[in-house]
């Protein structure tokens, strides 16, 4: 139906908003305005439904979550109706979990988007691959145990684990896999094969909601404490020594002998 | 001074609040409401003064900013400070640039609150190593392009380029400089000594703020080409076959014939 045959329609445009790790709160003051003058907001499986409140009540509201192993929209679904709705609707929201461009797909969107010759604007949003740890009390860096963070996806375009999480293992950057949670033990392995069997591990599944669950330990441990949990999708895992600073690390260290090899 | 002998104080607290990359607009809600109820504010360099406005008209504002080569206050100072404030006036929000915890030293200063039984709370911000590329339209990840992005400080605490600078010049990943722009050449002849002189490299200067200032080019001629724009401090580096996406890159391309060696 992409067409703009309907009389007196809004200028058609799209503002791809990043809606945070979960926490209504932490999303962007610019992004609440964006939805305030929404016609359509089209919004992801992790986005809390709450920031929907902020559009317009006439605002159209379409729910196009796809969640690993669980797609309900393809990516040209989605491409297609944001355009259907631009052209006939006017402003579009697209509303995504986290930042945009971290694995979001994001600029695929805006691409789409202009090849209609749609205005397009972005507003980041708080990625959960720095927000999430840090309010758990895991800086991404700190000194004296980390200068860099590398953060890499756990799941590619192919399903296979991403090249790049080898040589992650090799460095010393505190390494966040996001979607990574149902290649836990594999993913740990790799860093076991670098020698890196104490080095402390962090899994928080659903950080900033009420859902929130954390497993603390070593490489060697982690995909032990992580089942006990019953930790699930979605979760991040974060390799590095600043683990050892999460206020659990000091209990898990005894218990389980993790010797931070700083 | 120490002390927490005045009457009828509140209860000292400390909250660490990321602003963002500088457009005031792009803090959390969550940031906001923190310096709504704020008895004293201690803002750094890169933050937005706009932000201020959202405190209470009697709160303190201290700047406490200190920039490379411009060392105003020390972190031991800052440190103390917000105990002082803390256990004198109550509610201390640390407005910090970006995200507290990327290169902000933020553990540091919950640690010391803690070491004085002060009740700490984190809010993120989002941080220019992802948002700020993002504006200009670089995703730091993108399909068949990147699979991770890796965020290294151009700056050691002991004024060397980091080791894993080095080390993420090897690597596929996006790489995302903070604070090296006094070092761009040499940066730039690391990713050169990898045989990458024709990978695409972007530089921004005070990202989504009115002074906003952008070169793109290849490893081969950024160095050049940022001295042309006279660009400078403070600026981020993306280094990656994302930059590409820019779309003053083609343009580039054909001056400077930067070849994407995908």
């Amino acid at each position: 139906m992409i067409n703009n045959s309907t009389n007196n329609i809004k200028d058609p445009r799209v503002t791809l908003v990043g809606a945070g790790p979960g926490d209504a709160e932490l999303i962007t003051l610019k992004g609440i305005k964006a939805l305030q003058t929404a016609d359509v907001v089209l919004y992801d499986a992790l986005v809390n439904d709450e920031l929907l409140e902020y559009a317009p009540a006439d605002a159209v509201k379409v729910y196009v979550g796809k969640r690993s192993g669980d797609h309900f929209f393809s990516q040209d679904n989605i491409n297609r109706l944001m355009v259907d709705y631009a052209l006939n609707y006017g402003h579009v929201v697209r509303l995504k979990g986290g930042d945009p461009f971290v694995f979001g797909r994001g600029h695929e969107e805006l691409d789409f988007a202009a090849d209609y010759n749609i205005p397009t604007q972005v507003i980041p949003g708080i990625s959960s691959s720095i927000g999430v740890p840090g309010l758990q009390g895991i800086p991404v860096t700190h000194r004296g145990l980390s200068e860099s963070f590398w953060v890499v996806t756990g799941t590619t375009s192919d399903g296979k684990i991403s090249r790049d999480i080898y040589d992650a293992a090799k460095t010393n950057a505190t390494v966040v896999v996001l979607m990574g949670i149902h290649k836990l033990a594999k993913i740990a392995d790799i860093f076991k094969n670098e020698g890196k069997g104490k080095l402390p591990v962090a899994v928080i599944q659903s950080g900033t909601t009420v859902n929130e669950k954390v497993a603390i330990g070593s490489v060697d441990s982690i995909a032990e404490l992580a089942a006990q949990q019953g930790i699930t999708s979605p979760a991040l895992i974060v390799f590095g020594e600043v683990v050892s600073l999460h206020p659990k690390f000091e209990l898990v260290k005894q218990v389980y002998d993790v010797v931070a090899n700083g």
